[in-house]
Protein backbone atom coordinates (compact mmCIF):
# COMPACT_ATOMS: atom_id res chain seq x y z
CA UNK A 1 0.00 0.00 0.00
CA UNK A 2 1.70 3.52 -1.11
CA UNK A 3 2.21 6.18 1.53
CA UNK A 4 -0.95 7.89 0.64
CA UNK A 5 -3.01 4.83 0.50
CA UNK A 6 -4.06 6.00 4.74
CA UNK A 7 -5.72 8.98 5.41
CA UNK A 8 -4.44 11.86 7.82
CA UNK A 9 -4.21 10.89 11.12
CA UNK A 10 -7.86 10.01 13.11
CA UNK A 11 -6.94 13.30 15.35
CA UNK A 12 -7.49 16.16 12.53
CA UNK A 13 -10.68 13.62 11.39
CA UNK A 14 -12.86 13.07 15.00
CA UNK A 15 -12.69 14.66 18.22
CA UNK A 16 -13.91 12.79 21.91
CA UNK A 17 -17.28 14.25 23.15
CA UNK A 18 -19.46 12.59 25.94
CA UNK A 19 -22.30 11.29 25.41
CA UNK A 20 -24.91 9.06 27.83
CA UNK A 21 -24.63 5.53 26.62
CA UNK A 22 -28.01 4.03 27.60
CA UNK A 23 -28.12 0.12 27.48
CA UNK A 24 -30.79 -3.07 28.58
CA UNK A 25 -33.18 -1.11 27.30
CA UNK A 26 -33.00 2.29 29.69
CA UNK A 27 -31.69 0.51 32.80
CA UNK A 28 -28.23 1.04 32.26
CA UNK A 29 -27.11 4.49 31.77
CA UNK A 30 -23.41 5.91 31.87
CA UNK A 31 -21.60 9.36 30.95
CA UNK A 32 -18.62 8.38 28.59
CA UNK A 33 -16.07 9.85 25.95
CA UNK A 34 -16.96 8.97 22.71
CA UNK A 35 -15.29 9.74 19.03
CA UNK A 36 -16.98 11.95 16.94
CA UNK A 37 -16.25 12.74 13.35
CA UNK A 38 -15.20 16.47 13.12
CA UNK A 39 -17.28 18.27 11.11
CA UNK A 40 -15.70 22.03 9.29
CA UNK A 41 -16.91 25.08 7.30
CA UNK A 42 -14.51 25.67 4.33
CA UNK A 43 -15.18 29.18 2.43
CA UNK A 44 -14.31 29.44 -1.06
CA UNK A 45 -13.16 32.85 -2.16
CA UNK A 46 -12.39 33.37 -5.88
CA UNK A 47 -11.87 36.71 -6.82
CA UNK A 48 -12.74 38.07 -4.01
CA UNK A 49 -16.12 36.25 -4.67
CA UNK A 50 -17.55 34.30 -1.77
CA UNK A 51 -18.64 30.67 -4.16
CA UNK A 52 -19.50 28.42 -2.08
CA UNK A 53 -19.19 26.84 1.49
CA UNK A 54 -18.78 23.11 1.64
CA UNK A 55 -18.76 21.27 5.11
CA UNK A 56 -16.06 19.06 5.52
CA UNK A 57 -13.40 17.10 7.36
CA UNK A 58 -10.70 19.22 7.97
CA UNK A 59 -8.03 16.97 6.10
CA UNK A 60 -6.79 17.56 2.78
CA UNK A 61 -8.34 21.15 2.34
CA UNK A 62 -5.86 22.31 -0.56
CA UNK A 63 -6.96 18.99 -2.54
CA UNK A 64 -10.76 19.41 -1.68
CA UNK A 65 -10.81 23.28 -3.30
CA UNK A 66 -8.40 22.43 -6.30
CA UNK A 67 -10.68 19.28 -6.68
CA UNK A 68 -14.03 21.09 -6.27
CA UNK A 69 -13.80 24.10 -8.13
CA UNK A 70 -12.26 22.14 -10.99
CA UNK A 71 -14.92 20.20 -11.41
CA UNK A 72 -17.37 22.77 -10.93
CA UNK A 73 -15.27 24.38 -14.30
CA UNK A 74 -14.31 27.51 -12.20
CA UNK A 75 -10.63 26.23 -12.76
CA UNK A 76 -9.04 24.36 -15.82
CA UNK A 77 -7.11 21.37 -15.09
CA UNK A 78 -3.30 21.89 -15.14
CA UNK A 79 -4.17 25.60 -15.75
CA UNK A 80 -1.74 27.97 -13.30
CA UNK A 81 -3.15 30.51 -10.68
CA UNK A 82 -2.31 33.97 -9.49
CA UNK A 83 -2.68 32.89 -5.72
CA UNK A 84 -4.40 29.77 -4.31
CA UNK A 85 -4.32 30.32 0.33
CA UNK A 86 -5.34 27.70 2.09
CA UNK A 87 -5.94 28.99 5.66
CA UNK A 88 -7.43 26.27 7.93
CA UNK A 89 -7.85 28.21 11.02
CA UNK A 90 -10.66 30.44 9.16
CA UNK A 91 -12.58 27.71 7.23
CA UNK A 92 -11.32 29.78 4.20
CA UNK A 93 -9.50 29.02 0.35
CA UNK A 94 -8.84 32.27 -1.53
CA UNK A 95 -8.18 31.95 -5.03
CA UNK A 96 -7.04 34.35 -7.35
CA UNK A 97 -8.07 33.09 -11.32
CA UNK A 98 -7.42 36.07 -14.03
CA UNK A 99 -9.94 36.32 -16.99
CA UNK A 100 -12.97 34.74 -14.53
CA UNK A 101 -16.32 36.83 -14.46
CA UNK A 102 -17.28 35.24 -10.99
CA UNK A 103 -20.90 37.01 -11.12
CA UNK A 104 -21.42 34.89 -14.24
CA UNK A 105 -19.70 31.57 -12.31
CA UNK A 106 -21.93 32.33 -9.01
CA UNK A 107 -25.34 33.02 -11.18
CA UNK A 108 -24.93 29.78 -13.13
CA UNK A 109 -24.21 27.73 -9.76
CA UNK A 110 -27.22 25.28 -9.44
CA UNK A 111 -28.41 26.60 -12.58
CA UNK A 112 -30.51 24.18 -14.47
CA UNK A 113 -29.77 22.77 -17.84
CA UNK A 114 -31.81 21.22 -19.94
CA UNK A 115 -31.13 19.40 -23.03
CA UNK A 116 -29.53 16.06 -23.55
CA UNK A 117 -25.77 15.27 -22.91
CA UNK A 118 -23.83 12.95 -25.14
CA UNK A 119 -26.86 13.08 -27.53
CA UNK A 120 -28.37 9.62 -26.12
CA UNK A 121 -29.28 10.95 -23.13
CA UNK A 122 -33.30 9.30 -21.51
CA UNK A 123 -32.75 12.16 -18.53
CA UNK A 124 -32.34 15.00 -19.98
CA UNK A 125 -30.91 16.54 -16.98
CA UNK A 126 -27.57 18.25 -16.21
CA UNK A 127 -26.45 21.48 -14.34
CA UNK A 128 -24.84 23.56 -16.41
CA UNK A 129 -21.66 23.93 -14.76
CA UNK A 130 -21.64 19.93 -15.30
CA UNK A 131 -22.35 20.09 -19.19
CA UNK A 132 -19.17 22.00 -19.07
CA UNK A 133 -16.96 19.86 -17.75
CA UNK A 134 -18.73 16.19 -17.95
CA UNK A 135 -17.56 14.32 -20.60
CA UNK A 136 -17.47 10.71 -21.86
CA UNK A 137 -15.08 8.30 -20.32
CA UNK A 138 -13.46 6.49 -23.17
CA UNK A 139 -10.90 4.67 -21.43
CA UNK A 140 -10.63 0.74 -22.12
CA UNK A 141 -8.92 0.06 -18.46
CA UNK A 142 -10.21 -3.27 -17.34
CA UNK A 143 -11.09 -4.28 -13.82
CA UNK A 144 -11.45 -8.26 -12.75
CA UNK A 145 -14.83 -8.58 -10.27
CA UNK A 146 -12.60 -10.29 -7.47
CA UNK A 147 -10.50 -7.16 -7.65
CA UNK A 148 -13.04 -4.99 -7.32
CA UNK A 149 -14.16 -6.90 -3.92
CA UNK A 150 -9.91 -6.58 -3.19
CA UNK A 151 -10.39 -2.68 -3.58
CA UNK A 152 -13.29 -2.66 -1.44
CA UNK A 153 -11.84 -4.28 1.40
CA UNK A 154 -8.95 -2.28 1.42
CA UNK A 155 -10.67 0.62 1.19
CA UNK A 156 -12.53 -0.24 4.52
CA UNK A 157 -8.95 -1.01 6.12
CA UNK A 158 -7.37 2.27 5.36
CA UNK A 159 -9.77 3.90 7.26
CA UNK A 160 -10.10 3.18 11.02
CA UNK A 161 -12.05 6.29 11.45
CA UNK A 162 -15.14 4.99 10.15
CA UNK A 163 -15.29 2.17 12.27
CA UNK A 164 -14.79 3.97 15.13
CA UNK A 165 -17.20 6.93 14.23
CA UNK A 166 -19.48 5.78 11.85
CA UNK A 167 -19.56 9.29 10.95
CA UNK A 168 -17.21 9.45 7.25
CA UNK A 169 -16.68 8.24 3.59
CA UNK A 170 -14.09 6.86 1.96
CA UNK A 171 -12.85 7.07 -1.54
CA UNK A 172 -10.37 5.61 -2.93
CA UNK A 173 -8.01 6.17 -6.71
CA UNK A 174 -6.52 2.34 -7.32
CA UNK A 175 -3.86 2.15 -10.12
CA UNK A 176 -2.92 -1.57 -11.34
CA UNK A 177 -5.46 -3.14 -8.60
CA UNK A 178 -3.87 -1.48 -5.53
CA UNK A 179 -5.25 1.75 -3.33
CA UNK A 180 -2.99 4.51 -4.39
CA UNK A 181 -4.68 7.08 -2.49
CA UNK A 182 -7.45 6.93 0.61
CA UNK A 183 -9.30 9.99 1.05
CA UNK A 184 -11.73 10.36 4.39
CA UNK A 185 -14.80 13.29 4.82
CA UNK A 186 -18.12 13.50 6.31
CA UNK A 187 -19.21 14.73 3.04
CA UNK A 188 -19.32 12.13 0.29
CA UNK A 189 -19.03 14.61 -2.48
CA UNK A 190 -15.79 15.62 -0.69
CA UNK A 191 -13.90 12.83 -0.44
CA UNK A 192 -14.19 12.41 -4.38
CA UNK A 193 -13.46 16.01 -5.15
CA UNK A 194 -10.23 15.42 -2.54
CA UNK A 195 -9.07 12.70 -4.40
CA UNK A 196 -9.59 14.74 -7.97
CA UNK A 197 -7.47 17.66 -6.26
CA UNK A 198 -4.81 14.99 -5.54
CA UNK A 199 -4.70 13.79 -8.93
CA UNK A 200 -4.21 17.05 -10.45
CA UNK A 201 -1.68 17.99 -7.99
CA UNK A 202 0.54 14.97 -9.62
CA UNK A 203 -1.40 15.16 -13.20
CA UNK A 204 -1.97 11.65 -12.52
CA UNK A 205 -3.82 10.08 -15.08
CA UNK A 206 -7.39 9.40 -14.31
CA UNK A 207 -8.37 6.99 -17.28
CA UNK A 208 -6.06 4.39 -15.60
CA UNK A 209 -7.33 4.65 -12.40
CA UNK A 210 -10.47 3.11 -10.77
CA UNK A 211 -12.96 5.20 -7.68
CA UNK A 212 -13.34 2.92 -4.77
CA UNK A 213 -16.27 4.81 -2.47
CA UNK A 214 -18.30 3.67 0.75
CA UNK A 215 -21.17 5.40 -0.21
CA UNK A 216 -24.34 5.06 -2.48
CA UNK A 217 -23.83 5.78 -6.33
CA UNK A 218 -25.94 8.77 -6.36
CA UNK A 219 -26.27 11.40 -9.69
CA UNK A 220 -24.07 13.48 -8.30
CA UNK A 221 -21.72 11.36 -7.80
CA UNK A 222 -21.56 9.71 -11.08
CA UNK A 223 -20.83 13.09 -12.70
CA UNK A 224 -17.93 13.83 -10.40
CA UNK A 225 -16.67 10.65 -11.70
CA UNK A 226 -17.30 11.33 -14.87
CA UNK A 227 -15.62 14.99 -14.47
CA UNK A 228 -12.52 13.05 -13.02
CA UNK A 229 -12.35 10.83 -16.06
CA UNK A 230 -12.51 7.73 -13.98
CA UNK A 231 -13.71 4.53 -15.59
CA UNK A 232 -14.52 2.66 -13.42
CA UNK A 233 -16.78 3.34 -9.97
CA UNK A 234 -16.80 0.22 -7.37
CA UNK A 235 -19.32 1.10 -4.54
CA UNK A 236 -19.86 -1.01 -1.35
CA UNK A 237 -23.49 0.54 -1.59
CA UNK A 238 -26.60 1.10 -3.69
CA UNK A 239 -27.19 3.00 -6.86
CA UNK A 240 -30.21 5.21 -7.66
CA UNK A 241 -31.69 5.42 -11.39
CA UNK A 242 -30.43 8.35 -12.60
CA UNK A 243 -26.97 7.86 -11.74
CA UNK A 244 -26.92 4.38 -13.42
CA UNK A 245 -28.78 6.43 -16.41
CA UNK A 246 -25.66 9.33 -16.76
CA UNK A 247 -23.26 6.67 -15.72
CA UNK A 248 -24.81 4.84 -19.15
CA UNK A 249 -24.48 8.04 -21.22
CA UNK A 250 -21.34 8.82 -19.86
CA UNK A 251 -19.13 5.91 -20.46
CA UNK A 252 -19.10 5.00 -16.83
CA UNK A 253 -18.54 1.41 -15.25
CA UNK A 254 -20.56 1.43 -12.27
CA UNK A 255 -20.28 -1.66 -9.76
CA UNK A 256 -22.34 -1.56 -6.60
CA UNK A 257 -22.81 -3.71 -3.67
CA UNK A 258 -19.48 -4.64 -3.52
CA UNK A 259 -19.05 -7.06 -1.29
CA UNK A 260 -16.63 -9.74 0.00
CA UNK A 261 -17.98 -12.53 -2.76
CA UNK A 262 -20.54 -10.80 -4.81
CA UNK A 263 -21.45 -7.70 -6.43
CA UNK A 264 -23.03 -5.85 -9.45
CA UNK A 265 -22.46 -4.56 -12.57
CA UNK A 266 -24.98 -2.21 -13.56
CA UNK A 267 -23.26 -0.19 -16.84
CA UNK A 268 -20.48 -0.73 -19.28
CA UNK A 269 -20.43 -3.93 -18.14
CA UNK A 270 -17.12 -4.94 -20.41
CA UNK A 271 -14.32 -3.03 -18.06
CA UNK A 272 -15.33 -6.01 -15.27
CA UNK A 273 -17.02 -8.79 -17.54
CA UNK A 274 -15.23 -8.76 -20.52
CA UNK A 275 -16.41 -9.17 -24.11
CA UNK A 276 -19.99 -10.20 -24.83
CA UNK A 277 -22.07 -8.46 -21.97
CA UNK A 278 -22.73 -5.52 -23.59
CA UNK A 279 -26.14 -6.48 -24.64
CA UNK A 280 -29.07 -6.07 -22.38
CA UNK A 281 -27.48 -3.05 -20.46
CA UNK A 282 -31.24 -0.96 -20.85
CA UNK A 283 -34.33 -1.73 -18.38
CA UNK B 1 -50.23 2.92 12.85
CA UNK B 2 -51.65 6.61 11.02
CA UNK B 3 -52.19 6.41 7.38
CA UNK B 4 -49.45 8.48 6.50
CA UNK B 5 -46.95 6.58 8.58
CA UNK B 6 -46.17 4.47 5.28
CA UNK B 7 -44.81 6.37 2.28
CA UNK B 8 -45.67 6.76 -1.41
CA UNK B 9 -46.15 3.20 -3.08
CA UNK B 10 -42.76 1.55 -3.96
CA UNK B 11 -43.34 2.47 -7.59
CA UNK B 12 -43.01 5.72 -7.11
CA UNK B 13 -39.62 5.25 -5.25
CA UNK B 14 -38.43 2.78 -7.35
CA UNK B 15 -37.64 1.10 -10.96
CA UNK B 16 -36.59 -1.88 -12.15
CA UNK B 17 -33.29 -1.96 -14.15
CA UNK B 18 -31.19 -4.98 -15.45
CA UNK B 19 -27.92 -5.91 -13.95
CA UNK B 20 -25.18 -8.02 -13.96
CA UNK B 21 -24.89 -10.04 -10.39
CA UNK B 22 -21.66 -11.90 -10.02
CA UNK B 23 -21.32 -14.45 -7.13
CA UNK B 24 -18.55 -17.20 -5.65
CA UNK B 25 -16.07 -14.57 -6.38
CA UNK B 26 -17.08 -13.96 -10.48
CA UNK B 27 -17.73 -17.74 -11.36
CA UNK B 28 -21.42 -17.13 -11.41
CA UNK B 29 -22.53 -13.77 -13.24
CA UNK B 30 -26.25 -13.67 -14.31
CA UNK B 31 -28.15 -10.92 -15.86
CA UNK B 32 -31.02 -9.90 -12.80
CA UNK B 33 -33.70 -7.55 -12.57
CA UNK B 34 -32.42 -5.26 -9.45
CA UNK B 35 -35.07 -3.15 -7.68
CA UNK B 36 -33.25 0.44 -7.99
CA UNK B 37 -33.99 3.46 -6.34
CA UNK B 38 -35.45 6.75 -8.26
CA UNK B 39 -33.75 9.84 -8.69
CA UNK B 40 -35.45 13.21 -9.92
CA UNK B 41 -34.73 16.29 -10.56
CA UNK B 42 -37.03 19.03 -9.02
CA UNK B 43 -36.24 22.59 -10.14
CA UNK B 44 -38.00 25.52 -7.65
CA UNK B 45 -39.15 28.73 -9.55
CA UNK B 46 -39.83 31.51 -7.31
CA UNK B 47 -41.38 34.65 -8.48
CA UNK B 48 -40.01 33.18 -12.26
CA UNK B 49 -36.48 32.75 -10.28
CA UNK B 50 -34.43 29.46 -10.75
CA UNK B 51 -33.64 29.15 -7.15
CA UNK B 52 -32.45 25.58 -6.86
CA UNK B 53 -32.69 22.58 -8.66
CA UNK B 54 -33.05 19.34 -5.68
CA UNK B 55 -32.30 15.87 -6.45
CA UNK B 56 -34.73 13.69 -5.33
CA UNK B 57 -37.28 10.72 -4.83
CA UNK B 58 -40.58 11.77 -7.07
CA UNK B 59 -43.02 11.49 -3.63
CA UNK B 60 -44.45 14.46 -1.86
CA UNK B 61 -42.80 16.87 -4.45
CA UNK B 62 -45.82 19.44 -3.04
CA UNK B 63 -44.30 18.66 0.88
CA UNK B 64 -40.82 19.04 0.04
CA UNK B 65 -41.14 22.00 -1.91
CA UNK B 66 -42.57 24.04 0.65
CA UNK B 67 -41.02 22.55 3.56
CA UNK B 68 -37.02 23.47 1.90
CA UNK B 69 -38.58 27.53 0.96
CA UNK B 70 -39.75 27.76 4.58
CA UNK B 71 -36.88 26.17 6.04
CA UNK B 72 -34.78 28.88 3.18
CA UNK B 73 -36.87 31.34 4.82
CA UNK B 74 -37.79 32.14 0.97
CA UNK B 75 -41.43 31.66 2.31
CA UNK B 76 -42.61 32.12 5.87
CA UNK B 77 -44.59 29.30 8.03
CA UNK B 78 -48.28 30.01 7.03
CA UNK B 79 -48.36 33.14 5.15
CA UNK B 80 -50.49 32.82 1.85
CA UNK B 81 -48.55 32.52 -1.38
CA UNK B 82 -50.37 33.46 -5.32
CA UNK B 83 -49.20 30.78 -6.74
CA UNK B 84 -48.27 27.32 -5.71
CA UNK B 85 -47.92 25.16 -8.64
CA UNK B 86 -46.25 21.51 -8.93
CA UNK B 87 -45.48 19.95 -12.09
CA UNK B 88 -44.41 16.69 -11.60
CA UNK B 89 -43.54 15.58 -14.89
CA UNK B 90 -42.01 18.93 -16.17
CA UNK B 91 -40.00 18.02 -12.48
CA UNK B 92 -40.87 22.16 -11.18
CA UNK B 93 -42.79 23.87 -8.78
CA UNK B 94 -43.80 27.39 -9.80
CA UNK B 95 -44.43 29.56 -6.83
CA UNK B 96 -45.58 33.24 -6.65
CA UNK B 97 -44.80 34.92 -3.34
CA UNK B 98 -45.43 38.68 -3.25
CA UNK B 99 -42.75 40.93 -1.77
CA UNK B 100 -39.71 38.66 -2.32
CA UNK B 101 -37.04 40.46 -4.01
CA UNK B 102 -35.83 37.15 -5.60
CA UNK B 103 -32.34 38.46 -6.73
CA UNK B 104 -31.40 39.49 -2.78
CA UNK B 105 -32.87 35.90 -2.02
CA UNK B 106 -30.67 34.40 -4.41
CA UNK B 107 -27.69 36.15 -3.94
CA UNK B 108 -27.85 34.68 -0.36
CA UNK B 109 -27.78 31.02 -1.25
CA UNK B 110 -24.90 29.63 0.53
CA UNK B 111 -23.76 32.62 1.86
CA UNK B 112 -21.63 32.30 4.93
CA UNK B 113 -22.81 34.01 7.82
CA UNK B 114 -20.15 34.57 10.62
CA UNK B 115 -21.35 35.44 13.92
CA UNK B 116 -22.42 33.55 17.24
CA UNK B 117 -25.75 32.44 17.24
CA UNK B 118 -27.38 32.34 20.79
CA UNK B 119 -24.88 33.93 22.27
CA UNK B 120 -22.89 30.89 23.09
CA UNK B 121 -21.60 29.11 20.00
CA UNK B 122 -18.33 27.96 19.49
CA UNK B 123 -18.98 27.34 16.19
CA UNK B 124 -20.17 30.84 14.84
CA UNK B 125 -20.63 29.15 11.57
CA UNK B 126 -24.03 29.41 10.31
CA UNK B 127 -25.08 29.92 6.82
CA UNK B 128 -27.08 33.76 5.90
CA UNK B 129 -30.73 31.87 5.58
CA UNK B 130 -29.76 29.73 8.72
CA UNK B 131 -29.19 32.54 11.01
CA UNK B 132 -32.82 34.02 9.65
CA UNK B 133 -34.70 31.28 10.51
CA UNK B 134 -32.53 28.32 12.88
CA UNK B 135 -34.15 29.46 16.11
CA UNK B 136 -33.44 27.45 19.68
CA UNK B 137 -36.19 24.95 20.87
CA UNK B 138 -38.22 25.25 23.87
CA UNK B 139 -40.09 22.60 24.32
CA UNK B 140 -40.32 20.53 27.31
CA UNK B 141 -41.30 17.62 25.33
CA UNK B 142 -40.09 14.06 26.56
CA UNK B 143 -39.28 10.86 25.56
CA UNK B 144 -38.34 7.14 27.21
CA UNK B 145 -35.13 5.33 25.83
CA UNK B 146 -37.46 2.80 24.94
CA UNK B 147 -39.86 5.02 23.33
CA UNK B 148 -36.91 5.92 21.25
CA UNK B 149 -35.76 2.59 19.97
CA UNK B 150 -39.25 1.36 19.40
CA UNK B 151 -39.92 4.44 17.43
CA UNK B 152 -36.22 3.95 14.86
CA UNK B 153 -37.97 0.12 14.63
CA UNK B 154 -41.28 1.37 13.68
CA UNK B 155 -39.39 4.06 10.77
CA UNK B 156 -37.53 0.64 9.35
CA UNK B 157 -40.74 -1.54 9.44
CA UNK B 158 -42.83 1.53 7.43
CA UNK B 159 -40.61 1.73 4.78
CA UNK B 160 -40.18 -1.01 2.53
CA UNK B 161 -38.21 0.65 -0.57
CA UNK B 162 -34.82 0.80 1.64
CA UNK B 163 -34.80 -3.10 1.66
CA UNK B 164 -35.35 -3.74 -1.77
CA UNK B 165 -33.00 -1.00 -2.63
CA UNK B 166 -30.30 0.05 0.06
CA UNK B 167 -30.54 3.50 -1.77
CA UNK B 168 -33.17 5.91 -0.18
CA UNK B 169 -33.29 7.50 3.80
CA UNK B 170 -36.31 7.55 5.78
CA UNK B 171 -37.25 10.20 8.45
CA UNK B 172 -40.48 10.01 10.22
CA UNK B 173 -42.60 12.49 12.76
CA UNK B 174 -43.92 10.86 16.01
CA UNK B 175 -46.47 12.27 18.57
CA UNK B 176 -46.87 10.66 21.73
CA UNK B 177 -44.63 8.29 20.77
CA UNK B 178 -46.43 7.13 18.23
CA UNK B 179 -45.13 7.37 14.03
CA UNK B 180 -47.56 9.91 12.31
CA UNK B 181 -45.85 10.23 8.86
CA UNK B 182 -43.27 8.66 7.61
CA UNK B 183 -41.15 9.99 4.43
CA UNK B 184 -38.82 8.40 2.02
CA UNK B 185 -36.14 9.86 -0.31
CA UNK B 186 -32.69 9.26 -1.87
CA UNK B 187 -31.50 12.64 -0.17
CA UNK B 188 -31.17 12.95 3.47
CA UNK B 189 -32.45 16.31 4.19
CA UNK B 190 -35.11 16.03 1.58
CA UNK B 191 -36.75 13.63 3.70
CA UNK B 192 -37.09 16.62 6.47
CA UNK B 193 -38.06 19.29 4.08
CA UNK B 194 -40.89 16.66 3.06
CA UNK B 195 -41.99 16.22 6.73
CA UNK B 196 -41.86 19.83 7.22
CA UNK B 197 -44.34 20.83 4.38
CA UNK B 198 -46.45 18.23 5.35
CA UNK B 199 -46.42 20.09 9.00
CA UNK B 200 -46.85 22.93 6.98
CA UNK B 201 -50.00 22.11 5.41
CA UNK B 202 -51.56 20.70 8.49
CA UNK B 203 -50.32 23.39 11.21
CA UNK B 204 -49.16 20.80 13.39
CA UNK B 205 -47.34 21.69 16.36
CA UNK B 206 -43.75 20.62 15.69
CA UNK B 207 -42.84 21.32 19.86
CA UNK B 208 -45.10 18.26 20.13
CA UNK B 209 -43.30 16.04 18.17
CA UNK B 210 -39.83 14.19 17.66
CA UNK B 211 -38.33 13.32 14.62
CA UNK B 212 -37.43 9.99 13.80
CA UNK B 213 -34.20 9.80 11.06
CA UNK B 214 -32.38 6.94 9.03
CA UNK B 215 -29.19 8.99 8.17
CA UNK B 216 -25.95 9.97 9.96
CA UNK B 217 -26.93 13.46 12.30
CA UNK B 218 -24.53 16.39 10.17
CA UNK B 219 -25.16 20.11 10.78
CA UNK B 220 -27.54 20.31 8.52
CA UNK B 221 -29.56 17.70 9.63
CA UNK B 222 -30.03 19.46 13.00
CA UNK B 223 -30.52 22.95 11.78
CA UNK B 224 -33.15 21.89 9.77
CA UNK B 225 -34.37 19.90 13.23
CA UNK B 226 -34.07 23.21 14.72
CA UNK B 227 -35.77 25.71 12.00
CA UNK B 228 -38.73 23.00 11.80
CA UNK B 229 -38.75 23.26 15.79
CA UNK B 230 -38.67 19.57 16.92
CA UNK B 231 -37.18 19.00 19.94
CA UNK B 232 -35.75 15.69 19.73
CA UNK B 233 -33.87 14.22 16.95
CA UNK B 234 -33.53 10.31 17.51
CA UNK B 235 -30.96 8.60 14.30
CA UNK B 236 -29.82 5.20 14.15
CA UNK B 237 -26.61 6.48 13.15
CA UNK B 238 -23.76 8.57 14.17
CA UNK B 239 -23.53 12.26 14.77
CA UNK B 240 -20.66 14.85 14.06
CA UNK B 241 -19.02 17.26 15.78
CA UNK B 242 -20.12 20.46 14.53
CA UNK B 243 -23.67 18.63 14.41
CA UNK B 244 -23.70 18.14 18.17
CA UNK B 245 -22.31 21.78 18.95
CA UNK B 246 -25.39 23.02 16.84
CA UNK B 247 -27.74 21.07 18.42
CA UNK B 248 -25.83 22.14 22.08
CA UNK B 249 -26.77 25.44 20.91
CA UNK B 250 -30.17 25.49 19.36
CA UNK B 251 -31.97 23.44 22.15
CA UNK B 252 -32.05 19.92 20.32
CA UNK B 253 -31.86 16.90 22.45
CA UNK B 254 -29.51 14.95 19.40
CA UNK B 255 -29.88 10.80 19.99
CA UNK B 256 -27.62 8.80 17.95
CA UNK B 257 -26.84 5.40 17.30
CA UNK B 258 -30.49 3.97 18.44
CA UNK B 259 -30.92 0.72 17.82
CA UNK B 260 -32.74 -2.20 19.78
CA UNK B 261 -31.57 -2.43 22.84
CA UNK B 262 -29.02 0.77 23.38
CA UNK B 263 -28.37 4.30 22.48
CA UNK B 264 -26.48 7.44 22.89
CA UNK B 265 -27.79 10.95 23.93
CA UNK B 266 -25.93 13.81 23.22
CA UNK B 267 -27.41 16.87 24.33
CA UNK B 268 -29.97 18.09 26.26
CA UNK B 269 -30.16 14.95 27.50
CA UNK B 270 -33.39 15.85 30.55
CA UNK B 271 -35.90 15.40 27.57
CA UNK B 272 -34.91 11.66 27.44
CA UNK B 273 -32.89 10.50 30.35
CA UNK B 274 -34.94 12.81 32.95
CA UNK B 275 -33.37 15.88 35.70
CA UNK B 276 -29.89 15.62 37.10
CA UNK B 277 -28.64 15.05 33.69
CA UNK B 278 -27.73 18.09 32.14
CA UNK B 279 -23.85 18.63 33.57
CA UNK B 280 -21.07 17.41 31.92
CA UNK B 281 -22.37 17.67 28.27
CA UNK B 282 -19.49 19.86 26.57
CA UNK B 283 -16.79 17.62 25.63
Amino acid sequence: MATDARDAPAGDLSVRRSAWRVAEGGERVELVREEVASEHPLTLVVNDVELATLVCSPSHLDELALGFLTAEGILRPGEPVDRFFVDPDRGRVVVEAPGRDMEVERASFGKRYVGSCCGKSRTGFYLANDARTARPVTSELELEPEACSTLMEALGAASPVFGRTGGVHNAGLAADGELEVVRTDIGRHNTLDKLYGWALRREADLGRRVVAFSGRISSEIVLKVAKMGCPILVSKSAPTELALSMAEDLGVTAVGFAREDRLNVYTHPRRVLGEGREEGTRP
